[in-house]
């Protein structure tokens, strides 16, 4: 494949990315204000807190973590669209729902971007939202218990990229294509090079019930197709409304990075959701067959399940004339970004050395006087670049990808070709202060810097490349983060953190918001597991055909029963363990040996189960995994299994009879 | 269940374990010394690095992850024993060997403990050892990769705990069962009840080759039915033996926290490693027929094997009257310690109230003068405790667990139930510091604790119990190491830092010895795997049958090639992506939306397949799941599959045609 000198140009730029960041390294870190007391200030002595919680996508691990802010620690990994076999999650019959999808079992996902649940525009401390990119779903986390209780597929979409930003009082979350498809159905045999014709983008607004959070997918926008990166929901004077960076304006097919990369401005898209949600709420919209996976856990049952939904509200945009308006924006632009006032909308054109800020007032004017250079793809309006901006700001750094904010007026810009954070203010646009990161930057995140109300003082820059940053181990590195505080005029750099997966994004919130009111343990009494244990003197073993339960208790050094005799080859035993602790921190493991699935680790007043299927006769040891006790090495007990059709008498108990 | 007085004491004892260290810890930390500079002496200023690499166990977790000390932070999570879906750990093709065993493909596993492969005593810096507890199996990890290199599974073993213990010279790992049971084969369907005539405990000696590395099962010792828990190869001047704490010398088999706890000495065992190699390489022993799995990953082809072997050689230790013997040991040992000289050998009991220190010149001449109170288990000879002892440490703490060494001749040994470390000196047995723990410390390691010449300076305490140790996150949290600084002749607590799964074991390696040969990228003229693409040009499909082979090659930011028609409903495609980078750090990734398997992640120069298997008629986007480049985000492409029969032509390009 020849290049023309464009292209090549291009591939430059991408290619010059990393050497450049590397070689402007030396000496390390040198380049940034390390401060002389950044010792200090990321030290959290033994037995004190962090005064943040960041929760962090975990990009292609498919999970998300908990980190503590300005320490770096690691407190948490919370399992969502990726299995666990640490935790069974996706393994343990309770659990497995979880991940299913209208096509089956999906064990793994890329964890993109998370959002916080919000009340006027702050977090409130009640959920988290997460994007799964590869089969499209959307995930929502309780930060009571710090565990996913819900997820929902998302049809018509590929690749749920530009997700799960949240509106103002999270009636939405968003979740957008980024791979524009044929729609699902059975029209989808097409030629890939039909792309302009048959490929069409999908914006789904997913309702979150107030008290229960709940999702419901209430309807989805249909567009041309485009590629749908990130997005902002309007705040504050732009509530109701949405902005989504799109990229591939050229609508290419193939080559990518050269096709999609023509255009010198690709576009922002305006939504106006309450004008969609209007139309929706009059009954407007085509209802759509389709077929997806909603799947909820239920705390009082301890036990997931998966229903399918087979319909959905869809209203293309193109049907209506003022849903959606495009603003040109240079030049593929990665970050849509809303300041906390919500007066202004950053544009983060990728290949862009510079950064557009449009006004949220001059955009409404330029549609009321329809300021328009036309339309595009079959009629969606293309506002006039100069009509709704703010300004620009110059020389910013090269490759811009995403903006957050601080309270006291200002943007801080990640820059992954020039490898930097830029610092400028919203309303002047006159850069402030920069820093170089080690090594380009992806998104960064200020401590509720997508929020109305900012809680600033740090800010986290997500690199994409680590080579040298920490002590190497063979061919794979983990990522690298570095903290700066922002709190003074100029950034200082405080601390380089490794991380684990890939983050694309994360949420601060102070510890105050959450740490009261952490769940500690499971109420016993309110454990409605179909399969619960009350207490040692119901353990037992039922069988039924060849189906055996086993109803068994975990609490300090016991696993009742411990002795079990009369399986046999052929049966399906169900090990429904009830760890009837009720103390804080006494989660008890369960792991039989050649089980075919993954552990259990238990939770106090909680039920779990793991399904084993004997594949040989003889005995087989179980044990607790997690050391709870001076005596957990003695919390064991072995399992007899005798071939099919063998008169070994059933029988299961604890302590000699 | 009624309990006789002395088994209530006894769970009290155990219950009390962690009230007594919760109530213990107010104010929080202030217990310990903690250093006025304790900031400074474990922060790692941005661009420098940590002065140890530590290797952890992940405990439940199955895998091994790598920490840097001081500054605790968590640089790797090295996948073993349980699937990875991040790194399609046990979902490519290439590794799902990897996890294979006798009896199938087993997902999850305990990763108990690691040891370092030794050279005269000392970590040599080619390999980690781990062992996984319910299906028996053990690991070796190659420390230029940091990856896993091969897995052995153990036959006759129930819960390989007391393992991966290693010689002086790596000439074996030690694997022994945790669990006693019938050997292997078609005489385990027996009465549980039956334990003290049926179930047999095994220690398998594997070798290791001294330049590949490649395990072998030399021979397995066959021992009465007893509980192997903890153990340590001799050293110095006890090269040659292997010491192994046996709990359940009582030979319960239910209730094991009472009925194996009755005795008031349980035993070390001493076993004469070199004398039994010498029976083995005599023709000694019987030839059993067993079967275990046999996986190694072969760094030129890129590809794992598995393979199964079926015959292993055993000996009786009651066979031979100069094998084994038993040292009494007080009461239910965990820990089975030597120190640097090798002249020592602690045991901790852990529900003992002293730990006896047995001296190796004492034990030789016991057994040489035959100062035996008798034998036990029809044939292993008791050594006389007194004739083996060397002292006691007098009031150390209650419920010892285990031993490290620094290199000035002290010991530091665990105690979970009063929740401390305790600093004793090995030849006068006197203690000189102790620092409460918070909370419960399980296994403690020093830095290079283990060998014979310990680096020293830094001590961790993994601990069983976090509760208020950090943010609180739900129900269930994470595992909570601290490091201590052991310079002094006090102890000083520097730094709490979590880690993941449960630590149950770690070995601490100057950072000079690993990190210069720490391999940065797959050379890709090296590589032999049978799927190799060279490079874009060679990029194509190929069919024969319902087997569709894509060779695919991924370079900032191509996916070659992405377009890709002709797919159809019942073919089985196989993604061969080739990552054609020569680049430290630039791995890329690759999914395509509805996989029921995970993503690949390709180092540089490697090559990793998934199995896809449409489900649907339609096109499906796949793209690369790594940040690479600043037109990463156009690094995609488009899979269009078609109905079977159909007649849409095989075609894949890139570019415009």
């Amino acid at each position: 494949m020849k290049l023309k000198p464009k292209e090549g140009l291009l591939w430059m730029l991408a290619a010059a990315a990393v050497s450049l960041s590397f070689s402007a390294c030396k000496p390390k870190g040198a380049g940034s204000a390390v401060s002389g007391n950044a010792a200090q200030r990321t030290y959290i002595p033994p037995g004190q807190y962090d005064e943040f919680y960041t929760f962090t996508s975990g990009g292609f691990s498919g999970q998300m973590s908990v980190y503590g802010l300005p320490s770096g620690r690691l407190f948490r990994v919370i399992p969502v669209f990726s299995v666990d076999p640490e935790k069974a999650w996706g393994f343990s019959e309770e659990t497995k729902p979880m991940l299913e999808t209208s096509h089956g079992f999906v064990p793994w996902d890329d964890l993109h971007h998370i959002e916080s649940s919000f009340t006027d525009g702050m977090p409130d401390g009640k959920w988290m939202f997460a994007n799964s990119n590869n089969t499209p779903r959307l995930a929502r986390i309780d930060l009571q218990t710090f565990r996913t209780a819900e997820i929902i597929e998302i049809p018509n979409t590929g690749g749920n990229h530009c997700s799960p930003f949240t509106t103002e009082n999270s009636e939405y979350v968003i979740a957008a294509t980024r791979f524009s498809v044929p729609p699902d159905g059975p029209g989808g045999d097409v030629p890939i090079s039909s792309y302009k014709e048959n490929f069409k983008g999908h914006i789904s607004f997913v309702s979150v019930d107030k008290e229960t959070g709940e999702f419901n997918i209430a309807f989805q926008l249909k567009t041309p197709g485009l590629n749908f990166d990130l997005s902002s929901a309007g705040k504050g004077v732009s509530n109701g409304w949405l902005f989504i960076s799109c990229y591939n304006s050229e609508q290419a097919h193939t080559l990518q990075e050269v096709n999609a990369s023509q255009n010198d401005k690709d576009f922002i898209m305006a939504i106006n959701w309450k004008k969609a949600e209007e139309y929706f709420k009059a009954g407007k919209g085509v209802k759509q067959a389709v077929r997806y996976a909603h799947n909820k856990y239920d705390e009082h049952t301890h036990t997931a399940t998966s229903q399918i939904k087979t319909e959905v509200t869809v209203l293309d945009i193109t049907d209506f004339d003022d849903l959606a308006y495009l603003i040109p924006c240079p030049k593929s632009p990665h970050g849509a970004d809303v300041n906390p006032t919500g007066e202004y909308i950053v544009g983060s054109g990728k290949l862009a050395a510079l950064i557009p800020v449009f006004s949220f007032e001059k955009l409404q004017n330029a549609i009321a006087n329809k300021e328009f250079e036309g339309e595009r793809y079959g009629g969606v309006p293309v506002v006039k670049y100069e009509s709704a901006l703010h300004g620009e700001v110059q020389k910013p750094g090269l490759g811009p990808l995403h903006t957050e904010f601080d309270e006291k007026g200002n943007a801080y810009t990640s820059f992954f070709v020039s490898s930097e954070v830029v610092k400028w203010n919203v309303k002047t646009l006159e850069v402030l202060d920069r820093q170089p990161t080690y090594y380009s930057v992806g998104h960064l995140m200020v401590a509720g810097g997508n929020s109305k109300k900012p809680y600033g003082k740090y800010l986290v820059a997500y690199n994409k490349i680590t080579k040298d940053r920490f002590l190497p181990t063979g061919p794979e590195l983990c990522h690298s983060a570095q903290l700066f505080d922002i709190s003074g005029d100029k950034m200082e750099l405080l601390l380089d953190f490794p991380t684990i997966g890939e983050p694309h994004y994360a949420q601060s919130l102070p510890a105050d918001i959450l740490k009261d009111k952490s769940l500690k343990i499971y109420d016993i009494n309110a454990n409605a597991h179909p399969h619960k244990t009350n207490g040692e003197a119901e353990a037992r073993i039922e069988r039924e055909g060849n189906i055996v339960r086993v109803y068994m208790t975990t609490i300090r050094s016991h696993l009742t029963p411990d002795v079990i005799e009369g399986i046999r080859m052929g049966d399906e035993v169900y090990f429904h363990v009830t760890n009837i602790e009720q103390d804080w921190d006494m989660p008890h493991g369960f792991a039989i040996k050649g089980a075919k699935n993954a552990e259990l680790l238990i939770m106090p007043g909680e039920t779990q189960t793991i399904k084993w299927e004997p594949d040989r006769v003889g005995i087989f040891p179980f044990y607790c995994t997690d050391f709870c006790s001076a005596l957990h090495q003695e919390m064991s007990g072995y399992v007899r299994v005798s071939p099919k059709g063998s008169n070994v008498a059933m029988t299961s108990y604890t302590g000699n009879k």
